[in-house]
C-alpha cells in the first residue's frame, strides 16, 4: 500500500532560487493530501506531475505566507480546470475570510464547495477519518497561532490466504470467525486454526508533520512513536539563539524531538536561506538520532 | 537613457510550465516600476536579476487573480529583506483591505510604509508625476474592472553642445535663452544661432500597458501613437467568440488596436495554454501590424 510524501518546497520565509516554500504531498493509498500551500505550490504540483484534482484535503499549519499564499492560486486554478468535487480545507479559521475576500474581488463564483474546518490550537484533535486513516491536528509552539499534522492508518485488517479458503471452501461466517481469533471445524471435520490460515496483519503507518515550532517537548506525546516525522529545522545549532528568537528549531534540536519520541526516521526541512547545502542539516541532526534524511524539491519518501 | 520591459510573466488565466501569470518591470532612467504581479512573480525577480528593492511603485491593473496573487508574497518578502523605503501601489481599492488582512492574520508589522492609489475605472487620471514621467490610467474593458497604464516621458531638454559653450563662453543667462530659441550676440559682438549650437532634444517615448481587455477602440485615445504597446492576445482569430465571450482579445484585434492607435511597436502577450508557439501570434497579427512582437519570459523589449 502507497504511503509516502512528496516534497513541493521545503524553503524557509521567503521562496529563494534554491528551495520553494512549504508545501508537501502526502499520498496514502492513492488518496492525496496536500500539507501546506506556500507561493508557487501549484507550478510544483504541475512540475511534479501530481494529478492535483485528485487532492480533496488541504491542511495548512499556520498563516504566515511562506506556508499559505499559494492557496487562493491553486483553488482558482483547480476552478479553472473544471473542478466539481468538494474541497476540505483546514487550518486557521481566519482562510475562510481570506479566501472568500479574494473570491469576492475577483468576481470568482466556483464550481464546487470549500468546506472550512477551522483547527483547534489548544489541543490534540482527531480532524479527519475514514475506514483506513485518522487524521490530527495538535499544537505546535511558533511566533502566532500553528499546528502540526498526525497521518495514522488505523489497524490493518487480518487477511485469510486465498488457498486456505480453497483448499477448506471456508464460509463467510468461518471467514469471519477465523479472523476474530477463533478456530473453526469444518464439515469434514477439519479443525482449522487462524493460526494456519491467517497472515499477521500488515504494520499500520504514521506520519507527522511539525511544520514551523520551537524545540517543545510538549508535542512530543502527540507525535509518539510515528514512523516517520517531519520536523522543522530552519537553523543549525551556531544560529540557537536565533531560533529561540523566532520560535524555530535547530537541526540538533528536531533530532533531540525525534530521539524522545522515539520515532522510527526524521525528515529535515524548512531551511533558512542561509544555508547552502541540505547535507549541513543532517550531517548535525545524525548525530543525535541517526536514521534522518532531508528534504529537498522533488524527493519522494517512504513511510 | 534607459528604457525597457522585461518580461517575467505572460500567460493567461493559470501559471503553467511554460508561462508565469502576469508581471513586468518597466525600466525608466533606472527607476524600476512593477506591472502586475501574478503567483509566483518575486521568484521570476530572482531568476531574472532584479534588484527588486528598487521596486518603488507597483501597478496592479485588476483582481483576477493570475495579476495580483504574487503580490502579498512579495510585500511580505521585501520586509524580511529589511526594506525601509516606502512603496507606492496603484490599482483597485480593494488592494488594500487584501494586503491589511493578510498581514494581520501573520502578525507583520511592516517596517516599510505602503501608500495605496486607487485607481480610477471610468476615465484616464494622471496617477504620477516627476521631473521626466508621468504616468496615467485608463479604463479597459474586462470581466471586471480593469486599467490600462500609460507610462510617457516629459519633453525633453534642448542641450547646448559643449563645445559652443566653451568656443564662445557662454553664460547661464545666453545659455537660457538659446534653449528658449533666441539668438544671441556674444560680447565680441559674435550672432550665436539656437540652430548653430543646439541638438534637437531626443525624441520623449511612451508605453501602454493594456493587461486585459477585449477588442475595445475606446481605448485608442488612450494609447494613441505611443512607441510601445503591450496589448493582450490571450486568442487567436480561430477563438474569436470564445475571446468576446471571456472579455479578451486576438491577435488580430491587438493589431487592429495598434494600427488604428497609429503606435509605433505592437507587444502581445497573456497567452491562453491552449497554444504551443508564441509565433503563432505574431503570425497573426502582422499581417494587420507588421512591427509586432511576443513576450516570453525574460525576455527585454526596449521602447
Amino acid at each position: 500500500m502507497t504511503f509516502e510524501i512528496t516534497i513541493l518546497g521545503c524553503g524557509a520565509a521567503t521562496p529563494t532560487l534554491k528551495h520553494n516554500a512549504s508545501s508537501q504531498v502526502v499520498n496514502i493509498h492513492d488518496k492525496l493530501f496536500l500539507m501546506d500551500c506556500g507561493e508557487g505550490t501549484q507550478i510544483q504540483l504541475r512540475k511534479y506531475k501530481i494529478k492535483f484534482q485528485r487532492i480533496q484535503h488541504i491542511f495548512i499549519s499556520h498563516l504566515h505566507g511562506d506556508h499559505y499564499l499559494g492557496l487562493v492560486g491553486l483553488i482558482s486554478s483547480l476552478h479553472l480546470l473544471g473542478r466539481k468535487n468538494d474541497l476540505h480545507i483546514y487550518g486557521p479559521s481566519e482562510l475562510k475570510e481570506i479566501i472568500e475576500l479574494n473570491l469576492r474581488v475577483s468576481q470568482t463564483y466556483l464550481d464546487y464547495f470549500i468546506h472550512y474546518h477551522a483547527v483547534n490550537f489548544e489541543s490534540k484533535e482527531k480532524i479527519f477519518e475514514d475506514h483506513s486513516l485518522e487524521i490530527h491536528s495538535f499544537p505546535l509552539k511558533h511566533r502566532i497561532p500553528c499546528v502540526g499534522y498526525l497521518f495514522a492508518e488505523k489497524p490493518k485488517q487480518i487477511k485469510i490466504r486465498k488457498e486456505y479458503i480453497n483448499r477448506y471452501s471456508l464460509q463467510p461466517s468461518e471467514i469471519i470467525a477465523l479472523k476474530n481469533g477463533q478456530s473453526i471445524t469444518t464439515p469434514k471435520n477439519i479443525v482449522v486454526t487462524p493460526q494456519e490460515v491467517c497472515d499477521a496483519p500488515e504494520k499500520s503507518k504514521s506520519y507527522a508533520y511539525c511544520s514551523d515550532t520551537m524545540y517543545w517537548e510538549t508535542l512530543i506525546p502527540s507525535i509518539q512513536g510515528v514512523d516517520l516525522l517531519y520536523h522543522e529545522s530552519t537553523f543549525l545549532e551556531s544560529e540557537k539563539e536565533r531560533a529561540k528568537h523566532t520560535f524555530h528549531s535547530t537541526a540538533a534540536q528536531a533530532a533531540t524531538i525525534a530521539l524522545k519520541a522515539g520515532v522510527g526516521k526524521l525528515l529535515l526541512g524548512h531551511y533558512s536561506s542561509r544555508y547552502a547545502e541540505e547535507e549541513e542539516f543532517v550531517n548535525e541532526a545524525s548525530v543525535i538520532f541517526p536514521n534522518c534524511d532531508f528534504s529537498t524539491e522533488g524527493k519522494i519518501i517512504q513511510v
